[in-house]
């Protein structure tokens, strides 16, 4: 809770719920992990939050982006950052958005198929592209599946077959998994990168960048995360030990890390209810949840800090969302502890809550409108 | 796919991914479920689709409403039904919300907890109260968690209180989970009402009205569901051995049984891909997944079917949505027979689409818009 975010919420009280984010946090986290690894250009991931304050303020302070759609490209040429500063990064786009981006002028796009390569020399001739592989993500809080990334041992046949077509092969990026609490899973994943560049070198092409996605993690409830300078050491090493002299261009993408800790939630207990006097079990319903903004407390992966402002003893509580959804339900498994005289009317401050809530609200679920945002 | 739809398909055109949806099959489906069930009132659950000409139609026709939130509310009322035709079924409501729709007219709302009833009497003196049990709902698809409904043992307790706070017990509530394919499970819900009538009448306390909830089922793929006949069947035959010749008033709250089957989703194949030559095994991903309207699709609960306009061999394919979430992925464990040769750019049909799709799709996840929606 900055100062700027604790003013709004005394000066203003909209109707909750609603985000507020202090647009300063994220040019510090941005400048702090640039000065943590002055070797790797960031490239933020736009759909983490894609609001107009954040994409302004990271394009001024020089940073990069990563987008997932044409909206995306949009949303940060708007924000007067240039085209090359632009990586398309999804694996999986429309043959009209590739050609849209492309004759926007942005050069540089992942793929992790044959048939994704194809379309892209298709429609933007020249273009460099950066192979995506599959790697171990375990110790992830929001884990990848097997919807991206080519199994390594693949890479460098696509990777060859990408001058063919025309298209610059540039190099390789993988992903970790997001919110990931083991940095030395970079390490296994840096290794295979390196292991492709040999492999194509053999093809005499030479390859020149690696792109370490994204994963850094944040610190939510109970949970203990590396600092970002043990996870810049063991990437950097990863990195001196795989390449040697010949490092390659580094690059990361963001997303979480830069924005997370920038925002409230201040959201306002709906009900609290005992329902069982034989079993007393507690539970307080939030007028936000899953659908609202909440999205990553699915299976519980994410945890937010709740705080209020009683000081109360605490006692376990089931937490859950205003919805007539029965999905609808944040904490079952791993209550929380919340004080024991929380009651309906009272407000609550959901921490970290910058990345990953806005975008995710569904537009009119059960009635409710889209999650307010408000940017200082 | 009805004629209605498939010349709005050939004639428009519009950029996928979007959901058309006929409103005459609402009315039907509506007139039918009248008939099979005459003695039952209708209260069309709106968070199924609240889309104006859905609501205008079905008020129209003479159907009730159930409503999870104001903004509902506001959009049966706009739709030409009055006040006292609606129930306010969320049983978590915000205190000014309730206030709010006492205002208007509503004099219908369900409670599970002392707490929410304390909160009706305070601001909606003299309305009628519902208790919501809970209930088995093994059968579900969409089965429901514990965050609603009271033990059907201590239901009685707290109808009795209601006099005393100033409010008037009109009965019990069920939900027997929704896409529910086991119809004998009303019995067991209808034998728990029966019960609670019984236990509060010796208080001297009349209650007289049973809601039957939701769940009515629809075909998806690959799922045999009971015929609405013998839904129909087994419910009266539930309330006539339990409640003989003093039947109470009686209400239902289709949403999913009304509007699914009246909806196809027009969505593009992305990329068709199959990434590792050794274990070829074949992606699909379209333009919409779980997080543009497919929220459904969630732990592969609702399986969709879908067509497309390809006649050749079938094979099995992963189903995967559009953005860079590895969650987004549709259909793994339960893979989908699709032709061989399907491929980029080719339109497929996801039918029974019209229920809970356009208002569960996220506001910009991914920068992807919200899902389009047409009404013919």
């Amino acid at each position: 809770m900055t100062p700027k975010i604790a003013e709004f919420l005394q000066r203003e009280q909209p109707q909750t719920p609603y985000l507020v984010l202090d647009v300063d946090v994220v040019v510090d986290r941005y400048t702090r992990m640039r000065q943590l690894m002055p070797e790797v250009a960031i490239y933020y991931a736009v759909k983490a939050n894609p609001a107009a304050p954040v994409l302004r303020r990271l394009a001024a302070a020089g940073a990069c982006f990563d987008a997932a759609s044409m909206p995306e490209i949009d949303a940060v040429l708007a924000a007067s950052a240039t085209a090359d500063r632009i990586s398309f990064g999804n694996t999986v786009k429309k043959r009209h958005a590739i050609a849209e981006a492309f004759g926007l002028g942005v050069r540089d796009y992942a793929f992790d198929s044959l048939q994704e390569l194809e379309k892209i020399a298709a429609v933007a001739p020249g273009a460099r592209v950066a192979c995506r592989i599959a790697v171990e993500n375990h110790g992830a809080r929001w884990p990848l599946s097997r919807k991206f990334g080519v199994d390594p041992a693949h890479a460098p046949e696509l990777l060859r077959r990408a001058p063919d077509l025309g298209l610059v092969p540039s190099g390789v990026s993988f992903h970790v998994g997001s919110q990931q609490t083991n940095p030395f899973i970079w390490h296994a994943a840096i290794s295979h990168a390196g292991a492709i560049f040999e492999a194509v070198a053999q093809a005499n092409i030479a390859l020149d960048l690696v792109n370490l996605g994204g994963g850094f993690p944040v610190t939510y409830r109970d949970q203990a995360v590396p600092p970002p300078e043990a996870i810049a050491d063991t990437i950097m090493t990863a990195v001196d030990s795989t390449f040697g002299n010949s490092r390659p261009r580094l690059m990361a993408e963001p997303g979480r890390a830069l924005v997370a800790d920038a925002g409230v939630i201040r959201s306002e207990v709906v009900l609290v209810s005992t329902r069982d006097p034989e079993t007393p079990e507690r539970w307080v319903y939030l007028d936000i949840g899953r659908f609202g903004g909440l999205a990553e407390a699915e299976g519980e992966a994410i945890q937010y800090e709740i705080h209020t402002s009683r000081a109360g003893d605490l006692d376990l509580a089931v937490v859950a969302g205003p919805t007539c959804d029965s999905h609808d339900v944040l904490y079952e498994k791993q209550r929380y502890h919340l004080p024991v005289d929380l009651a309906e009317g009272d407000l609550v401050d959901i921490h970290a809550a910058g990345a990953y809530t806005t975008t995710y609200s569904s537009i009119g679920f059960n009635g409710f409108p889209p999650l307010a945002e408000y940017y200082v």
